[in-house]
């Protein structure tokens, strides 16, 4: 199967212009189809508060209200992506700019309201992912750049977490591609020792996994990103990988920087 | 050769929610090829007052400055276009939101500073409109929704009139297509007597052009669309339609409503 890559980049890339610039040159010289999801980093929450809108959290999460789903359609769907597609065109890659309702790639569900109310938040079901329209783009040479909103299929955009469309498209797609999976965050991949980012961990099987958790040498926030890692393993995806934008994608046919997670 | 309708709304149909549900119930139910192209309407105004961002007049145009650019991305490209897309979608119509950089479909050149610099305004130039990646997306059932949004090829957004983004993709694609160019405005055609919206004109050819004109019969600020709207048919473009959003759109393939120009 042709290899496709996934590759998600997180708030901090998109505001900070100079990292970010470096991180799409790099994702433009990448030789392969590939799919870029952002999401919208603090320029969503300053342009919020230019307008009055008062971030609503619970438990640590971010409610979306009315006026939330405006903002991130707004400053996602607009602000951020085209920013990056423009910035890409520049550099000879043919990129177009979608949501989860452009073409109905993504559609979801609102989360059913239980004890929390999260409002305009929506739930993938992996089969409902339109691979057909993803498909055709890809196909056609496009190279899909996608915010982290979804829709109904009832006329509302929906918000979603950037690391479930990316999921949720890796795995949908790997019926028909070969996927590999790249999640960027802020540190180089997974460290033996939390406080050294030259103790990258480069390869994570199995095995390995059950040897760091008993040795109780994973890192806080790291065990979600590995255990939906292997999700996707389990999944169909080929491989994930997981490190700083700075370094990755220099490397990322090569895995030289990161953790790789088989 | 086929049809494609090519229609232009303005941004009062986008700000009257009650008028653009039935305008985009119309246009999901034509049964060709179709383009949207839509304006911002007030949405843009209010959003932009809101974070403090002047409206910088000369001689009744407005500059787009930096702030500016940044805002009707925001606006046009994202919530406006995702709101048109994600409607769209729950009416069984494939939509996908662009902009001009979206594809690379429409890139324009920064408006040279003569006497006046209009900022980040985009001028185009139709042999350059990329008609191969909209054939794409037209073949494989995408219906188009474009913002009046372009780029400069360098990674800038730039600002375009909507009724040129209708009439540069009009005539761009009237060498593949039977273009039907549709200006959807706020009087239901060109009238006979302009206070009479009954006195619509049904068909506009040169010969009764040059008469109304003779007769002194054209109401303020029809010319340049008449103007505009024999240009794209010199070009190519097989007919112009012009009228009331709230009735063409449901007669649009049988033209009992608004002017036809031919």
């Amino acid at each position: 199967m042709e290899s496709l890559f996934i590759i998600k980049i997180g708030g901090n890339v998109i505001d900070d212009i100079a990292s970010s610039d470096t991180f799409l040159s790099n994702f433009a010289s990448i030789n392969a189809k590939k799919i870029l999801i952002h999401g919208g980093g603090k320029i969503a929450t300053k342009i919020g508060e230019q307008l009055g809108i008062q971030p609503n959290y619970l438990n640590g999460r971010r409610i979306t209200d009315a006026a939330t789903i405006d903002l991130v359609t707004m400053v996602y769907g607009g602000l951020v992506n085209k920013k990056i597609v423009a910035k890409l065109q520049s550099l000879g890659c043919n990129a177009i700019g979608l949501t989860g309702a452009d073409g109905n790639i993504i559609p979801a569900t609102k989360r059913p309201v239980k004890d929390v109310d999260y409002g305009f938040v929506g739930d993938v079901k992996i089969d409902e992912v339109n691979t057909n329209n993803v498909e055709i783009l890809l196909a056609n040479n496009f190279t899909l750049i996608v915010a982290p909103l979804t829709h109904d299929g009832h006329g509302q955009m929906l918000n979603t977490n950037a690391d479930t469309i990316a999921s949720s498209l890796a795995v949908a797609l790997s019926k028909s591609y070969a996927v590999r999976l790249v999640y960027c965050f802020e540190k180089n991949g997974v460290l033996e020792n939390v406080d050294d980012e030259n103790s990258v961990i480069p390869l994570i099987t199995k095995e390995k996994y059950q040897q760091l958790l008993s040795e109780n040498k994973l890192f806080d926030g790291i065990l979600p990103k590995i255990d939906n890692a292997f999700a996707a393993i389990q999944s169909g995806v080929q491989e994930v990988l997981i490190g700083n934008a700075k370094h990755l994608l220099q490397n990322v046919t090569i895995h030289t920087k990161g953790t790789l997670i088989k």
